[in-house]
């Protein structure tokens, strides 16, 4: 976050070195609500009940959760065994983003090459901490890189606000710093362009108009918060100049699981040949997967999260039950947009086309693994 | 409504003849409130504030607003100036739906062809009657035209159960007996065909959430509450056979206004091979327009609508705030499928396709306006 409360950010490792510190993210906006995570446990609390979300996030929270198993174990002492046991547990809390067990893995492997038990522990902060600000470092460019793209349909609409439309929460609340589809937007607003946000309130879980509103406002962005259903309508009048979302896990062929609801603006966008872009660090790329409708796990969530809806009455945050007491729900917290419908992929090495070609180009580095291929 | 509550109807006229009553549907489905409407501007507050709404009920209500400005008139007589302005206040309290211009113009027709108060007063009641007969009527008959394509797909499929989605409530209670998209689930259900719907909550208001769940659970039909954001998902997945929805109007050449986010699960239906069926009577087809998203005229109600939520907490109903305070909403309550989404028209004439050639073969009858050519 930027401004007043610019060294904010969703996560951070006390000053004790002993706990690690986040935004309860469950109580935004109403409540700001500061935790203190000391064990693996608390960690993979803290991501099954989203505590804290998002791809990036977890990543990081992930590997602090390693940090924190090593600093304060369950036992006495933690053996390899135990210790892959429990990484294998943290890093399998919530199965969509694969920034999780990536980071993880991570950290763990400098963990396990590491000597004695301080050095382990040395060794796991530090690449905790690394991964924290390669995300953030990560997301500044991709700031940089989708401000082009606002500035290019500014230049082009001439006059007025540029309309844009996000869905979910991929702020700095999701990442570290910046955000992924919010990147763009804060470099566009830090650079003087008329921008507007049409805020997606996404539900169930609301992290549009509770998080990404409360963080556009807190910066000063102009925005509105809408019904999920209203994007199609928006674009079918002109009010939106272009899509922007972040990505939970992204295919080495340019599909992207997203959370649900995503597709549908895709759709819409494509219908009305409005760009859609989907803004995302190269963490988020899970390079064995070539299929995303059928190779990317859709996790399925407490229904109860569908039927009650988390606000505020009077001074109390509380939760209503919407449907009768007797209606069954579902809830599947992602969908996979298919990189058809994508215009773009904004990473942190710049802009390209949602292709295997085109992502290969920028990433030649990574090698498609066999059992991709 | 149909079973134990056979007779129910969202609205009827009082034995007294002096008043109509209304299941007050903000209500539902935590608490069954029946409220008594007197006089034309309670019949306005009722539709504003949707106490009551659905196309085809809010049509008859607007009927039966001209009876109760008759009946219970401002002052002591009322003039045909009078009369005029109190209809047109009542048939323009909302503007989508074409059904309340259309019932309110039918029903004061017919009362200023009438003589004297008492047989204008019996012009009145006869004619909001028929309207409402006539709706039941054509309701029945959709019912049955639909159920020949769930029965079609049922054959198709083999096995399992046939899984609909459906979008806001177009049910009984936005008519006056089994509902536009619900009469051919309640048909099908009536027939033993195993079904399953998938019920859209349908945010701002939740009528799907609400009053579809609360309808189907009443009547017995298995379903399911979603998030407006889960139907492009379930549909990649084959997990549904068949969209049915309602409409508020429906061009000459076939474009749909419905609650908002139907012209999102077209498009997702057409991306994934799924037919996509408005079940709608005649009386929401406005003759005049040929091009819904440029001239069907599309509501944009309370933003507080957008901002709070409406659900039981302990055993009060009460809302509660989502976003920001601070946060800006919009609430568009409509958007417009275009014709070339749809894959049928069910009306209760028969299925034809959503052309202006198929529409006109049903309907011979109607000419199309002039200024519409």
């Amino acid at each position: 976050m930027k401004g007043k409360d610019k060294r904010l950010r969703p996560i951070w490792l006390d000053k004790s070195g002993n706990t690690v510190k986040i935004i309860d993210q469950r109580q935004l906006p109403h409540s700001f609500v500061v935790r203190e995570l000391r064990t693996a446990d608390d960690v993979i609390f803290a991501i099954e009940e989203m505590l804290v979300r998002g791809a990036p996030l977890i990543g990081v929270t992930g590997a602090y959760g390693v940090y924190l198993s090593l600093v304060n174990p369950a036992g006495e002492s933690i053996e390899d065994r135990c210790l892959v046991e429990t990484c294998r547990k943290i890093g399998t809390a919530r199965p969509t983003a694969v920034n999780l067990g990536w980071a993880v893995d991570r950290v763990l492997k400098k963990v396990l090459e590491a000597g004695g038990k301080k050095e382990r522990i040395r060794a796991a902060r530090v690449e905790a901490a690394a991964i924290a600000e390669e995300e953030a470092a990560k997301s500044k460019k991709i700031g940089e890189n989708g401000l082009k793209l606002i500035q290019e349909i500014c230049r082009k609409k001439g006059k007025g606000p540029v309309n844009l439309l996000t869905h979910c929460n991929a702020g700095w609340l999701a990442c570290i710093e910046y955000g992924t589809a919010t990147a763009p937007i804060y470099e566009a607003f830090d650079a003087g362009i008329d921008i507007h946000v049409w805020v997606d309130e996404t539900r169930p879980l609301n992290q549009g108009a509770r998080l990404t509103a409360w963080e556009l406002g807190k910066y000063g962005v102009r925005h509105t918060v809408i019904a999920d259903n209203a994007g199609g309508h928006l674009m079918q009048h002109g009010l939106v100049d272009m899509v922007i979302v972040g990505s939970d896990r992204t295919t080495a062929t340019g599909d992207v699981a997203n959370k649900i609801g995503t597709y549908l603006k895709a759709l819409a966008a494509r219908d009305n040949d409005i760009p859609f872009y989907v803004a995302l660090p190269s963490s988020t790329i899970d390079w064995r997967l070539r299929d995303g409708i059928g190779q990317i796990p859709i996790e399925e969530r407490d229904p109860d999260e569908q039927r009650y809806v988390t606000g505020r009455s009077e001074e109390r945050v509380i939760r209503v039950l919407v449907p009768p007491e007797s209606s069954p729900a579902a809830n599947f917290a992602f969908d996979v947009t298919p990189a058809r419908l994508i215009t773009g992929l904004i990473t942190e090495r710049g802009v390209c086309q949602a292709t295997e070609a085109a992502i290969r180009n920028l990433f030649p580095e990574m090698v498609i693994s066999k059992d991709a291929e």
